[in-house]
């Protein structure tokens, strides 16, 4: 986790990075479950699961979600802020084993129309396993101040 | 946690519930932060987040996301599945001690045309704190199978 | 979850449910352990517990107990509430990879004579495997109010 | 954590021990709520819990237990082993902050009369608060071997 | 746990004792990553960790430490204080499954030169597994009161 | 967390550099009692807790310690690796709700006599509170592969 500000200018379009890979447990999903209430069967219940299409149990999505994304949490860009996501989906079950880690690249960099001295940032987020299949994508949003003040 | 099958045309527009209540705790941000590895100042430090606008520790938004989410998950669909999400937007923080509840209405109801037998149901969910305020939006998307048998 | 006035007189006798199932993780030993501070041997020395009967590390009784109760907290009944257990019985043991689930059944419904205008309930529980072997069971004890309001 | 073997002449009726004192936090009923998957909104939703004759959030009866009998796993007996509890009562509320610790005494000792060679040992679990004040009470009952072999 | 008031002139040079065991399961990797925010790859990555010397996930040191540690923390000494540790070694690295456990052994007792009425005890710490082979060793340094008062 | 490959040659005496903050919560004070099994009273009875100095609980100093060193582990160098720590001194309490970070220096690097190829490195690690006050101290010591090649 470092510090670096970059402004709106400073964002190229195309830059991309990888984060560290993380494994998800066995535990992660009863920690889940816990954390979110989510009990459901699919995620829980190892017989049940036997009837599932991949046979075992399968991770929450907001958790693959929630683990994807503070993989990418490794700076702080203080004239930054996240406020939302879009088109969130998840493409492939993650079973208990399996190795994740998140691709990020600029898809979008644009002034906000609304807020003078400001633009918004899309981050395209591609959460991949070991076997480096998508398993979930989402665009993450961010509003960034500009170097230019406003007029 | 109960199961109840509802296909396509069992889905009325308008139609709304809304969840029980949980408080977040510290407990749940440091819990959060231990399980995704987001260890922003902003969420678990206490000095650090003085400087914020509303001078304290603000919850993940990954967080406020799947502990929202999960309050709705009380019943199971045999013919559905959650397939993603679309616009989901952080509206207010959610800080220590903020009690959440979740408000589902079905906003959208249609056949899915690239595949036959199985239509597209749209929840708005409305997470909202205890002065009714909303902290997070979101369209939950589900794809269900449909009782008309595709021709 | 979901609420569910139910008066004295609304509890049939006989009348049974099962739960949703649930795999007893080897995180939820360590879990236990943590929450308790029960660390005997028989629960986390994988090397100890090979000189126990099954050869392997066995659930704690009361985690066995707890999660087999909270698997039937689906319903709130806003005019009863818990008092205790009889007859808490540890039938068999619960080892890693078990999946319990519970029945319950009202086995008793009767006035209390000292508390005009409550009555108790008694629903036996019967925690089972995934083999249908009956693993714990207890007598789980309600007060609930009657309709007829005392003289 | 020892080890002491204690056979069932051993065991002195009216013997009493009282444990190290543990304060439950909001973290304790958190992490049982997880644990357990009890997200009743009486251990987890403050503003609920307003509307309770305390005004605030109460630990469930199972983590009470739980907790106060892992306050009591201090000793293993190698010729000894817990079959079960018999009169579990929930006798006053237990809050966030409150201090619990466990007495125990031996309220009974006798031979198994179907199993020679064996006997049962009760004993009577008083779970006070940082008041002295009794928040629940159980008999945990105890097969043990005996000296004198079966004839 | 237990209390055991033991003066300077109280600890025999040489006096030794064992823990009990516990295995190191990934639940405790993924519980101490959470606690410390350490993800490491070596830790966490199961995919990178192939490419370690043993091929697979290794348990953090400071768990390993803290563990081995609390293993230890069985008995309160109400006149002595633990202060710190010196020459603390990863021996050789533990894996999930690995079954540790601690030996503690008295290696230095003396008077405290510049604080008259308490004297210095140091207890050597070896951390082994279930072959035996040491993993961890460090010395534990405390600050013990003398029955001899200072003049 | 990023990787920067340094060999012994790249470690500079005197470089300097402060972690981010992070607030001890009570949470985390139960969740290393659980982790390690260490329930003294001093940790986890606030009523004790009373008769202490400070006259509250007090973070286990393994926490205290792993959690500080956790703050540092922001850099993977895959020619070092971490062998122990020296002269680890608890030096202050830390008490819930204190903000710790750690302070790093490197304090000497010098070839390995005994390992032709390898040099040691020791970062000096002083973690502070809110108020600036150092809580612990400790040497972390590390081998590193030198450029140069053994002859």
């Amino acid at each position: 986790m470092s510090i670096r500000t970059r402004h709106l200018e400073d964002y190229v379009l195309g830059e991309a990075r990888e984060t560290f890979g993380r494994t998800i447990t066995e535990t992660d999903i009863v920690v889940h479950a816990g954390h979110t209430g989510d009990f459901f069967p699919h995620h829980v219940d190892a017989e049940f699961a036997k009837t599932l299409a991949g046979g075992q149990r399968i991770a929450h999505g907001t958790m693959v979600f929630a683990i994807g994304i503070g993989l990418t949490a490794s700076e702080i860009n203080p004239v930054a802020f996240s406020y939302g996501y879009d088109k969130l989906r998840f493409v492939k079950p993650v079973h208990i084993g399996d190795t994740i880690r998140s691709r990020v690249s600029i898809t979008d960099v644009r002034p906000d129309p609304k807020r003078p001295g400001f633009g918004r940032v899309t981050e395209h987020v591609d959460i991949v396993n070991q076997r480096d299949e998508t398993v979930l994508v989402c665009d993450h949003l961010h509003l960034v101040e500009s170097k230019a003040k406003p007029a």
